[in-house]
């Protein structure tokens, strides 16, 4: 491409309403406008880049068995009310009328249409396993969109949908579609993790999401110094401390701890290192529906948090997890909730696998202003039930005993489900078996974010001057920047030629070929973009018979002999 | 891609609500499936054939010099309140509401959305001209959608946009992109003509639209049978019949013609041919608003037929063009329709060029029941004003002077426009010229019905048997039928490593590999399907060394050597 035809488009200044990085480079390099809020127009730049991540997913979609289709934006009510989201999926789903007044949405997703178009295109279970795929427009009316293009309203998805006549069937493929989205982000040369995660409101009996670490991520993922072990950090599990619990030889004593009701204060006031305490928070039990719900105590070391997911998943304790009011631990325990402790608490006492393991630790006395001191377990207070109630934290023996845990932010650009017979049961989608007996078929469902992951890469891949991209996704392999080729005949063939031969060898190359263009401004705009590799040719290099060259990553340039240059660039073009 | 892992949906019975022949077998063949009224899916192999489609338009954009972009599918209200189309476009433009109640539509094209993009990324003549593109989703609510993909809701097309400073600069890029249009289907290898179109709604000084002739075409297209002039029928000029007004030695006498009011009574009733007689049509001419417009009489041969397009753009007659009410003729020209003629007449008369050059023919005797026959211009009765005021027919001359008119009809799959100010003016896109004055820019568009052209295709190309795809755009290039493949090792490895290595040179391959597929119906499918080449691999054929081959278009099947069969192949391959 000539930059005399292009559109470079980039911005010297920073927009105002852009927050993060990614955002911001974005604009400034030129790769995307806003039209409205969460609405955004790819410019050619980032297009260019948009089109590589979709290839390359293309590519491994195919690779892995999935037949690529297309279906429609737009998408009948009578579907969703099928599958019983009409009602159920909030006011992201866009709901619209068209002119004879029938209910439409636009799609933020498509499992309804592709089951629907699958129970009638496929019903013996010799047509299955069977995977199809499309990458589109997709639309949710997110109430604050933000980040750019990684949380638009309109964005490009991949999704993929599989159906089986058996749950082995989907394991399977499951497994083919995780190894297939590691392949994708290893081409496209992120640093990624693929982690556990909640199955969510899709239901279904697995999950995994693909997160790029970046600082601007908006979960915190938990993963293995050692191992491939990577969870969010809601579902991490915080295994139980190695070894025998310690035994403190210290009595147990009453402290008068006037006025002081947190961890920090009382560690503080008993100057004692809030790990060498437990907190007891009073939660409410499971009941039937006329009855008072029974109070539950969970105790958790001073320095860990409760994490909620983990406890309303317990036998017996309500979900969604409701805190007990104030007024009745006051009622029924007889203490504000700055002094419960598990010493002497008279209702059914959950203790987290950490905070069993301590000895001599510091509680709540149950009494008002005071708190226990050199408390033993066995010794001074029994427990009937440990489990794991808390976040992991950094630090953590990883749950498959290989390293510790390190909890870094992530950006989800990846998501694959187990979805079982979630759709199919209620749609009808059924096929005859080997038997002859209908079967409702089980379906998994893979989505990847193409548009967020490039913004995701920039998150990831940054510095003062600009982007610097993957190889397999910048926007140009190689920028050729002249020194004055208006003027010098010499310079504008060298330029000229090799932009032509390597252009008719596939490399895309941007010749910055714009007469009265200064030479810094160039290289800005080159640095800008995050082009990995240029070349900066002019008279005085041409007469020592040479050019400079610099890869985006690079703190020095290097010069290249002319008679070699083709050959070396070619040589840094592979992937 | 082998049959035993893709989906090939073919049916054998024609759907009920297909009423165009590509309708029918694009649902045949497992092209596409209705999701909803206007809405369809895509399958696997539609998918393929739109993909080449698309990959050809991409390529001849590129070429023409266009820079893809990608512009949202929901558009803000606010930009075509500025160009005024929020309330001049019809109920076809979608009008939506996001979750704030802000105003949205789903865009049926994007000349605002470009032309606020470039208002603000360009802003001076060195920057122009400049062409962008994008092949995107577009949303239109047709009151009736119908043919399939021919006339669907929701649809692919390629729009293009161009900015200029000058007239000149777009005919330019106007020339240059009609050029690309001419590449872009010749390339699809589809039987076209450019047309000369009117500029409609969207306004501006010159326009083309590009028709595939197809029976089903909505639209009669006149085309030269020696020169490249094709025009709307609409559009087409009647030019003067050639040579010297003959001249009639027959008296001018009156005939009774009791109730004969039509050409053709009038002509069966006195054993003429209509196109010796004349008709006198009625209309309103111009006027200012509180006048009563006066009445203009239109003669035309008998056997035309009146453009009312031409006629309303002519000097005094009122536009749109309306006829005078049977009551007012009665009243002022003392007659019934039935018998209005030139001769006598009393309101100015506007005669048509090829009425003008009869001699010697019937015409109404301005007198209830009678006809005047015999009658000469210019000896019986005078003429003022000749003018072009009837449709084209076959056999007329072309305007250009070579060859004779043809007329079939067409199916429109693309239209380009020069709109020049129309939105620039009203959405304030202006740039700085030379001398630092700010100009309005000029503008062209150009669009394409992408996901149409192959509905075109299939109207243009099938038989009996199914779709007969032009190489170019075929799903597949090749088929590979094998004959008992699960039972014979020799015909699956014949296969199997013709498969691989066709493949490896990057030719598209399908391979009928699903057990216990019989003969008949594998071949049913391939021609059903369309695939240009297919070969049947057997024991029998091996023994002797030789495959059978088809082309899709052949009557007759050949034999090949397998030995030279990969060589014959590739040759056929060769676009």
């Amino acid at each position: 491409m000539r930059a005399s035809r292009y559109l470079i488009a980039t911005q010297k200044e920073t927009p105002n309403d852009a927050v993060v990085i990614s955002h911001q480079l974005m604009l400034r390099a030129g790769m995307i406008r806003r039209l409205s809020s969460g609405l955004y127009t790819w410019l050619p730049t980032g297009l260019r880049v948009l089109r590589k991540v979709e290839r390359i997913v293309r590519e491994e979609m195919d690779r892995a068995g999935a037949l690529e289709v297309l279906m429609p934006v737009v998408q009948p009510a009578e579907l969703w009310e099928e599958s019983g989201r009409w009602q159920q999926y909030g006011p992201e789903l866009l709901r619209i009328q068209d002119r004879h007044n029938n209910d439409f949405c636009l799609g933020p997703t498509h499992e309804e249409v592709i089951t629907d178009l699958i129970r009638s295109e496929i019903n013996s279970y010799k047509q299955l396993p069977a995977s199809f795929y499309q990458v589109q427009t997709k639309f949710r009316d997110e109430i604050r969109p933000r980040f750019g293009v990684m949380r638009a309203r309109e964005f490009t998805m991949k999704d993929a949908y599989s159906f089986h006549v058996s749950e082995d069937s989907l394991q399977e493929t499951y497994d083919i579609m995780h190894g297939a989205y590691c392949q994708i982000f290893d081409r496209i040369g992120l640093d990624y993790r693929p982690v556990l995660a909640d199955t969510g409101s899709i239901g279904g009996s697995s999950s995994h999401e693909f997160h790029v670490l970046a600082q601007s991520g908006e979960d915190d993922i938990a993963f293995s110094t050692e191992s491939r072990y990577a969870a969010n950090v809601e579902l991490a599990e915080a295994v139980s401390p190695s070894g025998e619990r310690p035994v403190s030889s210290v009595e147990m004593q009453e402290a008068h701890t006037p006025g002081q009701k947190t961890i920090a204060d009382v560690s503080e006031f008993l100057k004692s290192d809030p790990a060498q305490s437990v907190k007891t928070l009073i939660v409410l039990g499971e009941c039937e529906e006329d009855e008072i719900a029974p109070l539950i105590a969970l105790v958790l070391r001073g320095d860990h948090e409760l994490n909620e997911l983990k406890a309303e998943k317990l036998t017996g304790i309500a979900s969604p997890l409701q805190f007990a009011s104030e007024q009745r631990i006051g009622n029924e325990l007889n203490c504000n909730i700055g002094s419960l402790g598990p010493v002497g608490m008279k209702i059914e006492t959950i203790v987290d696998r950490s905070a069993a393991h301590l000895a001599g630790f510091i509680c709540g006395a149950n009494r008002d202003d005071f708190h226990l001191t050199g408390v033993n377990w066995g010794r001074d207070v029994e427990f009937s039930r440990v489990e794991d109630l808390r976040n992991v934290v950094a630090g953590d023996i990883s749950p498959d005993g290989q390293g510790t845990l390190e909890i870094k932010r992530g950006i989800e650009v990846g998501h694959i489900f187990q979805l079982g017979d979630k759709y199919s049961r209620s749609m009808n989608a059924t096929v005859l078996d080997e038997n002859g007996k209908e079967r409702v078929m089980s379906m998994g469902c893979y989505g990847i974010g193409v548009s967020r992951i490039v913004a995701a890469a920039v998150e990831q891949n940054h510095d003062d001057s600009g982007i610097i991209w993957p190889a397999a996704i910048a926007p140009f392999q190689l920028a050729i920047v002249p020194i004055n080729m208006h003027k010098s005949d010499v310079v504008r063939e060298k330029c000229e030629h090799l932009y032509e031969s390597l252009r008719s060898k596939g490399i895309d190359v941007l010749l910055m070929d714009e007469t009265k263009a200064r030479l810094g401004a160039m290289l800005a705009d080159v640095e800008l973009i995050g082009i990995p590799h240029r070349i900066v040719i002019g008279d005085r290099g041409l007469d020592k018979g040479v050019v400079e060259y610099k890869g985006r990553g690079d703190s020095e340039s290097q010069e290249f002999a002319v008679s070699q240059l083709e050959e070396i660039l070619l040589e840094k073009f592979k992937l």
